[in-house]
């Protein structure tokens, strides 16, 4: 195996010549998205208590909020590398790799999403940040729709 | 209760006020935190792979995993909130709550460290990007030996 065939699955490589067994790597691979998405998820759900009225608006914690979740975004996809399609604790449908150009283009159009809500968070009115705030949220729903099991 | 009080844990306080149990609440900060420390794990043991020279050092690469794991560092102490001291699944020992100054003072050390090794992985020699990787695990290493279950 040439070495650079590590770097295909950048998120695989560490793992792949350190001795850790095949299913060990997926684990650790799944546990990893699963880490982001649950950060993505905490930082959205705090801003979504806000938007609903459930607790104060607070223009700066909305717009830190934002900013995690947009840092944290372009970190879901490495999770996804060859192996990753199963495993107990899975929610992630196969069909994520057999249509992995359409989930990437999902991802992607969740990322825009993401990085508008952090640059209006800052500047913009509440109205026209819940507003995106329901863009994103859309674009996060488009694939939880698709692609993640019930 | 009042409003002011929410936020005091401001972890808590969107959960706080939506009718989830506390138990459930405790569970999802355990979780929001364990998802940190698995994303930051991820990119440590990426760039932890490249120091001990079982993949080849990628100066650009290290450098996005170390501002990852810079990024990260200061999402790490909202979810040690209160009643966030109990879980079947945490590993966190009760003495960070009973000793939370020390804790913390570990935590800022460790945000520091990380912020010197993002900022020498863009302009730092291999040599002295390895040493600051040593100084950065071993303030991640000084919170774990004391509150982190075996």
């Amino acid at each position: 195996m040439r070495k650079g065939l590590f770097f295909i699955a950048a998120g695989m490589s560490a793992l792949l010549v350190s001795g850790v067994s095949a299913e060990s790597k997926a684990e650790k691979s799944i546990e990893y998205r699963q880490g982001v998405y649950r950060v993505i998820g905490w930082n959205f759900g705090m801003m979504g208590g806000m938007v609903k009225g459930e607790v104060p608006y607070d223009k700066e914690v909305f717009a830190k909020r934002a900013a995690n979740v947009a840092t944290m975004a372009p970190m879901v996809l490495e999770g996804f590398g060859p192996g990753t399609n199963k495993g107990a604790k899975t929610e992630a449908k196969p069909e994520i790799w057999a249509h992995m150009d359409d989930f990437k283009s999902k991802l992607s159009k969740m990322n825009d999403e993401a990085t508008k809500l952090a640059a209006i968070s800052k500047t913009g009115s509440f109205d026209e940040i819940k507003k995106q705030f329901g863009a994103t949220g859309a674009s996060c729903k488009a694939c939880h729709d698709e692609y993640k099991m019930k």
